[in-house]
């Protein structure tokens, strides 16, 4: 089953294609985007990322209006979790003939506000007729020379840090699934999941802070996103289940369990050298800051609830785990 | 009809985006490519492609390894139709698990053979699972400052050229499509179709020359494309039938019409001033190019044959023209 994973995928393609085979591309596969330097000074943040009909969004149960914002706004977030402002982005569409009407128009609608929310405007494209709707988002964003965070900077000790609350968007998802009308943004959660906010102004704060000493994205989940950082950096890591950040509308019985598993949320996840901890604020811009655990020499990620100590099993969302194609 | 094809559709997407809404973005929407200049002085080329099975190519009759081939050369041939240098690319990959094993390793192979001819290196991408293959690929160029060819700079009078020859992918397909096994590439027509080759180094060569007024791939078909780089730079065309290039293998009673409205060539459709054409050699390395005829002020696209000049419609490949959604 392993073999089958996402991330075996992607080590395949990075062992087929070989690792730093160009000088001007300072990082290639495997963290949250590339890094390519055109010219001697200037660093380029690239990435680009799915967002397909019945994989990541329901036409019958998503508003297009959101899938044009959620589109951008995960490619973007990619850009956050580097520490780098997005530029322009090229959208890759295809739909059915019967949506080029009013779907449309209002998926274009949720881009626009996206795109100028973000500071990314939209360069090019490529669309094509589809019987479901396909849509995949290319992100160029720019960062000053040598100030980009990746996923493998961490140390052993270092404190591990998210933004914001975490399993608010699964909580969305959950909510969504049980109705069955078309979602809205009726609450915190459901908000969370459709109009996912990237931490852009965090990111780039904590770059140019040099704060962060590893950084990613969640969007997959925790307990399978911090595996993938501190596998890139090195280490393991030992989480306080007591200190995660649940949002207020969680007050549910498995709120730890979607704080831990649920994917989606978008928030940054870093970590910080012992002696800059007390540089970073409790809230951010309004953003609350919480340190969740630290980073360990042994290599294993441990989650514990009080005197109990348990391996964290990842079970975030993983689409080569699910059972079935899409 | 009309509306729902593709230049209606990325016109729509135009609109609501506003063109040149950054002074940064110097061409959005509507050309081969995007250009960016990130910093004053520098120009690079952004541009993305689909490439998906049943809509571009059908798992069990193409190769692999030549969709991973034919998936990057079209996105590089859009960097050529702008005269630019292709750099690294992103990989927007979905494929069914059961694909994870020799078919990934062979579509890999193919990739990395166009990357490598290509000088075109992968950066990053996403992946993902899904029922049939799914891949788009972004493709970041550069190119000198103002030297980049677009659509719009054709002028009434200017010669009309394509490189090389016209059809051979489209019989090509044909040749697929009656074929009930896997293709190989065992003559001209089924090569271009399999591993089409991106016209690099003529579309630097006439941008550096300063020889092309206008320039744009075909991908869709002449009469398709034709009428897109006239409507861009506000002329009309004449073409003479009896002067494209028809390939040797196509001695067929329809030579002329795969010439005029099969797509899929990745050869350059480039107009010269008239007080340039005796610059424009017969050969580039080997590679024929052709006066098929000239631009007009006159808005309309003619072909003449012998005496006879009627109007060409565009019978190329448009998505949206289709009769059904893949």
């Amino acid at each position: 089953m392993e073999k089958k994973n996402e991330n075996a995928l992607v080590s395949k393609i990075e062992r087929r294609f070989g690792a730093g085979k160009s000088k001007s591309l300072l990082l290639g596969l495997g963290d949250d985007a590339a890094l390519w330097s055109p010219k001697r000074g200037q660093e380029l943040i690239l990435t680009c990322d799915w967002f397909l009909e019945r994989t990541h969004f329901l036409r019958d149960k998503h508003p297009a209006d959101a899938v044009g914002w959620k589109s951008l706004a995960r490619a973007v977030s990619d850009v956050a979790a580097m520490g780098g402002a997005p530029r322009c982005f090229l959208l890759s569409l295809a739909l059915p003939a019967e949506l080029t009407g009013k779907w449309l128009e209002e998926f274009m609608g949720g881009l626009r506000r996206a795109s100028r929310t973000f500071g990314c405007v939209l360069a090019g494209g490529d669309t094509t007729r589809r019987s479901t709707v396909l849509i995949s988002i290319a992100v160029v964003g720019e960062i000053a020379r040598r100030l980009a965070v990746v996923r493998s900077g961490a140390k052993a000790g270092d404190a591990v840090y998210v933004s914001g609350t975490l399993g608010e968007a699964d909580l969305g998802l959950l909510q969504l699934r049980r109705t069955r009308t078309m979602a809205r943004a009726a609450n915190a959660a459901m908000r969370k999941h459709l109009y996912p906010r990237p931490r852009l102004e965090l990111g780039q704060w904590l770059a140019k802070e040099h704060l962060a000493s590893a950084m990613m994205d969640l969007s997959d989940g925790l307990s399978t996103d911090l595996p993938r950082l501190c596998r890139a950096s090195g280490v393991g890591a030992r989480i306080d289940a007591e200190q995660l950040p649940v949002s207020s509308v969680e007050r549910i019985a498995d709120a730890r369990s979607l704080a831990l598993h649920g994917g989606d949320d978008y928030e940054l996840l870093f970590t910080v050298a012992k002696k800059n901890v007390k540089r970073v604020p409790r809230q951010f811009a309004g953003l609350r800051l919480t340190c969740i655990g630290e980073t360990t020499r042994e290599r294993k990620i441990l989650v514990s609830e009080g005197a109990r100590e348990v391996p964290l099993h990842s079970a975030g969302w993983d689409p080569f785990r699910s059972g079935k194609d899409a």
